[in-house]
This record gives structure tokens, C-alpha cells and sequence, in this order.
């Protein structure tokens, strides 16, 4: 196994479902790096999870998408104590908008060079 | 109407379908850019386009995701001719790799402030 974890998630076979979390950051910290890592690292750990992929440009628009195995683990990490605390900080703090959706994954393909 | 479009997408209720596009760049340009805009104006004209969300972080890693009203509007954009062009051209030059996933969004929610 790497050490480090791929930058794409290495997903199983459909289907599965992912949860797609846009968001505009406002403007300032305030503990969001440090936070933003906490997250992943404590949502990895719950049942169900299959990956992470994860991308912020420069105009602060920014792109997570989590993958799961069924709609009840989604449901369970959404319920996680330490993620509500983060969730309602991320709306009176970190964010000016955002959007989740959840959405089943029904077919991948990919690319990889060599 | 605004003038520009927004940050994050304004998509209907849902059902509808989102095509995940996560890719990690390989280096240097090669009108990469350029492409890149292009498909974005040229994918936005197509039937069944709902919007589109984009995300380049510093460490070469995009997320991509695109809104459509079912999967044959997917598949009509997929084979676009100028749109099969910039794949190939993805493969062989711009990506080192990619994952497309094609999902179907069931549930939406979002946040605004003010």
C-alpha cells in the first residue's frame, strides 16, 4: 500500500452513491484549513466509506466529492457530532453558499497514462 | 440575468444526472486552457444541459462536474466531434489520469448567507 492517498479515490464497481459538496468560501480562516482536514480524516473512518476527492481553485469555489456505499452510511456520518458542530460553523463561518447533492453512481470509466 | 454565470450551478428539483469528472493534470499547458473554456461554452449549448461546476486546486487535481437532464443529453455531448477531439487530446497530452462517473443526483440541498 502507498502512503500517501491518491489523489483520485479508488472506487469499487458501481453502483454506489456519492455525496457532491460544492461551495464559494467567504473570506478569512478561521480554523477552516485545520477543520477541513479533521473532517476527512474522522468521515474516513465511518462505515460505508469509500473515498474522497476534493479540489479548491483560486476563486475559492470548491468541489468535494465523498463516496459511499449505501444512502445509510451518508446518513450516519451526516449525523456525526463533531460534523454538525462543523456543519453549522461552516454556514455562520467558512461559507457564503453551498450545495450537497446525493446522487448514485450508475456507471465509471477512467484513464491513467503508462 | 446576471452577466456572469454563477460560482455554484442553479439546477431543478432533482431527479436529474451529474457527470463527475475528477482528473489530475500532467505538466505544462498546450492550449490546455484555452480547450477548456471552449468545451465549457460549447457542452453549455447542448440539449438537456442544466450547468456546470469547476475546481483546480495548486496540486494539479480538478474536479469537473456536470448537470444534465437525463442520460441520452450525456451521451449526444459525449460524442460531439469537437468534444471527442479534446478527449483524445486529454489522453494524450493534458491528463495523466481521470475518472468520469456517472450518477444520478435523487436529492438537493443548499445554504446561502443573507
Amino acid at each position: 500500500m502507498s502512503s500517501a492517498p491518491a489523489a483520485l479515490a479508488q472506487t469499487p464497481p458501481p453502483p454506489y452513491y456519492a455525496v457532491i459538496f460544492t461551495s464559494q468560501r467567504a473570506p478569512g480562516d478561521g480554523g477552516y484549513g485545520e477543520m477541513a482536514a479533521r473532517m476527512v480524516a474522522l468521515g474516513s473512518t465511518y462505515p460505508g466509506f469509500l473515498g474522497i476527492e476534493s479540489a479548491r481553485g483560486a476563486d475559492g469555489v470548491g468541489i468535494t466529492v465523498s463516496y459511499w456505499k449505501d444512502e445509510e452510511s451518508i446518513r450516519r456520518w451526516k449525523a456525526d457530532m463533531e460534523h454538525r458542530t462543523a456543519q453549522a460553523k461552516g454556514r455562520s463561518e467558512w461559507y457564503s453558499s453551498y450545495e450537497v447533492r446525493i446522487a448514485k453512481v450508475e456507471r465509471a470509466y477512467g484513464f491513467a497514462s503508462k
